[in-house]
Parts: structure tokens; sequence; C-alpha cells
């Protein structure tokens, strides 16, 4: 399996001076895992260990006990787009007892740190924005400062150490509104949600910054909201990047106040070179 | 909104000594959000905001394009077991024109950092395990090196800099398997089904690490395995901690080589006091 990591090329900042360079991304794909034919669930993984990964999920969902309920679990056959398997789909067959023992489809619950919901297929996953991403400039010592500046405003980090959080940015860094919640997405949802209460959506001069990853869901939010730039604290995953690429958007990751990663768009950072 | 944050009693091992003291911890609590009276979906959040959560989810899934498209949302008036509203149902009502472009509600995509799936309703996100958590006990000193020797063995992470991590240790802090994923819930999922794969379940005499926050759904994972502790290395949160609490599991936070704090069932820590 080599999709565990993936390589890209990213504009690094630090110490005051742009490289372009070679960055290592954690895989992020959709595995879709079906039941008797029809589809249970699609959880955004790395991939790697897809079948322990199935029977720890259907034993969590209640769906089987032990290997024994499970007859086989293979990739289906389909293609993508390159005429290749996508091994991005794995069929579970139950045993005639645990399939008896199913009463019907579960209904899905996302949980604190879950954000992309709704889709049918892999295919569905990428939401088209009707939005372009705004055409907004920062500047690299504006970005440098933005950790510092939203931590200071993190009530709640402060009293327990362990909550995610989201900034509404202007290009000058000016935090405009910040959210916390226990899951990255909902901070995101929440400071979203005002800005569109507030009927200011698409949101074309504004960044977001978020204290987490970026993840392939934070990516489609902030796309959907029309901001140009995505900042995270820490690392981006590999559908992270590849969506950020095809939307347009700015994503900026490992950010801090010595510096930061540029890993599409960085015609939107002043002095940055284009990759 | 008091929720935001939940005291809880904690007994705390640092520098080779413990004490019982109060700590604060981030306030997890489910949302069940409905659309016309039908239940759309549900989200382990902190509360507060969630007018602005809903709008925000809302609109990422597609269901809203603008503030217009809401007639109203407000919360049910159903009532928890103590007879209190808890203001964790919020009812959404769609303008004609907004709803009449839904065509039906979707099924739910879990992403790479979502691990409960499968309830209906706010009072079935809970799972009763067919186990009762095994008898283990571990020594402080075992629990305090344990994070370093997780990543020791964090192949991804040192490429990426990006990625949890679960692992099955025994009492004496022995690694049996480690397991990375983009998705904290993924990681656990994959170790407690290769375990489920060699017909180890119930882990009885094993712990459960984890590199990230403790959430509501690990701990669920982890109580359904049988394991007897849940170590996190970063913080727990208050859903977390009553689930455990219920379950008779050790859950622990906030691992280092310097300490932990025991949030609950301390009786497996050698030499801790209860509480």
């Amino acid at each position: 399996m080599t999709r565990v990591t993936v390589r890209t090329p990213v504009v690094r900042y630090r110490d005051g001076a742009f490289s372009s360079r070679s960055d290592t991304v954690s895989g992020e794909e959709p595995l879709e895992i079906r039941i008797g034919g029809e589809p249970f669930t699609t959880t955004m993984r790395t991939p790697g260990a897809d079948i322990e990964l199935a029977h720890g999920l259907l034993h969590a969902e209640g769906v089987i006990t032990a290997r024994a309920d499970v007859r086989g679990a293979r990739y289906c056959s389909g293609v993508g787009p390159d005429g290749r398997n996508t091994y991005n789909v794995l069929e579970v067959s139950l045993t005639d007892s645990a399939a008896a023992q199913r009463v019907r489809p579960r209904t899905m619950v996302t949980n604190s740190a879950c954000g992309v919901c709704g889709a049918e297929s892999i295919d569905a996953i990428t939401r088209i924005s009707r939005y372009l991403p705004g055409p907004l400039t920062m500047t690299p010592e504006t970005i440098s400062a933005l950790p510092d500046r939203l931590r200071a405003r993190q009530r709640t980090f402060r009293l327990t150490g362990g909550i995610h959080a989201c900034a509404l940015t202007t290009q000058d860094g000016l935090i405009e509104e910040v959210r916390e919640d226990v899951g990255r997405h909902n901070a995101m949802d929440k400071v979203i949600g005002a800005a569109l209460l507030a009927d200011r959506l698409p949101l074309t001069d504004r960044a977001l910054l978020t204290s987490s990853r970026a993840s392939f869901e934070l990516v489609q939010k902030a796309t959907l909201a029309g901001v140009g730039m995505l900042i995270a604290v820490s690392a981006p995953s590999s559908l992270a990047v590849q969506l950020a690429e095809q939307a347009g958007l700015t994503l900026i990751g490992f950010t801090s106040a010595t510096g930061f990663n540029i890993y599409t768009g960085p015609w939107r950072v002043t002095g940055a070179p284009g990759r």
C-alpha cells in the first residue's frame, strides 16, 4: 500500500524567507463499506489495514460480535476514473445468522469530530461550491501571527487544555469571530453559520483559521463559504491538498510564529514564489 | 450556557506523587438537528452557538444557501430524565421553497474523524457492552512511559507530522499493536478489528492508548472491546468521563513522561488513592 503517505510540493516560509520543497502528507481517502451489496457507511481514512478497520467498525456498530460472523471481505472490482481499482470500496458478506440479526440499515450519527455528511457514494463526497474562492492577499508576517492571536482568544482552551477553535479573519489579520468546540468541524460550522445568519456569505475577502489539522471536510466547508484561504495550525491530509488545489483555495499548514507551509495557491501570500 | 465546560474530580500523578483535585473538561453533548420534525443528523458538539452550528452545518450539507431559507430554529420542548429541557434537540423549519428543493433525506458519510454511527436518537447513542472492563493494573511509571513508546513506533507520524495512532498494550506496558490513521477512531477500529480477527475479544487484560483526545466515541469503542483502561495523550471530554464512569473503565488523560490525570477508575493504577 503506497497511499499511506503522499508527496506534495510545498512553499515553505521560515525565518523570513520562502523556499520551494517537497513535503509528505498523510493519505486520506474515502472507504465505502458495503454489507451484502448495500452501502453501510463511508469513512474518510488513511488507506491500509482496511479489513481490520471494517471489522473493528462493524464490531463497534454492533453488526458483528466475532470473526465468525463475517463470511468474507474483499475489495470491489470497480475502477476509478483512471481505469484502476481504487481499493476504496470494501464488500463484506455476513453469515446468515449474523445477517438475520441485523434488523435493518442503521442511520448515522456524526460525532464531535465528524463533518462530511450527506453523500451517497464515494464519487459524491465532493460538493461544488456556488462561490469562487476570494482574491484576498496576506503577508507572511500576518499569517505567522495568527495562531498566537487565536490562542489568546480561546477562553475554553485556557480552562480545559482540550478544545478546537475556528476563527474568521480579515486579510490584515484582524480576528472577527472565534468559536470553540470539541469537534473542529463544529467550530467551523459555527463560524460560517454566524456569517450566514448575518447575510455575509460569500466571505470573499476573508480567511478561515483552524486550531487543528486541515482535513478534507474543513477544506470543503471553507470552499463552500467562498473564503480564499484556509490556515491550519497542524498538518493537512492528502485529500485536503487535492481539493484545495482543484477549488483554487490557498491552503496553509503547520502555522506558528516561526513560519508555515503553503500547500496550494501561494499567489495569495505576499512575496511567495509560485510552485 | 453553563455546559461549555464541566468540573470533574481527578487524581493527578506528577513527579512521582498522587494528589486529588478538581479539573475542568470541555463539554461534549449530542445535538440532534431536526428539519420539519424529521431527524436530520446528530452531531457530538460542545453546547453553545447551536443555532449558528445548525445553520453552518445545513449550509455545508447543501440544505440551505442563505438565512432566508430558514423560517425558524428553536429547541424542542422535550425534557431529559431529570425533567429539564436538555437543549440538545433543535427543530429547524425551512421555507416552502427551500423545503421543496430538498429531494429527500440524505444518507450520512462518516469522515476521517468520525466514529459514532448507527444510533437513531440521542437516547440511543450509548451502546451497552457485552463485556465488563478487565481487571488489569498498571504502575504510574508504566503509564507515563507509553506516549514516548508509541511515538517511537509511529512510522507515518515521523514522515508527516500529522496522523493519529492507537495502540494495544499489556499491563506491563508492552505495545503489541499500533495502527495509524488520519481519523483517531479509525486507528482504534483497526486495532480492535485486528484483535477481533485474531479471536482475542474481550481484551480483558489489555489497555488501549490513543495519541489524541479521549472523546465519547473512543471510550465507547474501548468499552465495547472489554479493555480495562483507556490512556489518552490529550484531554478527555465531559461525556467521555461520564461514560467511562458508568462503564467502570479507567480513563487517563494528558499522559506524558512527567505524569497524567486519572479521571475514572483510579483503582487500576498502582498506588493511586480512590477519589
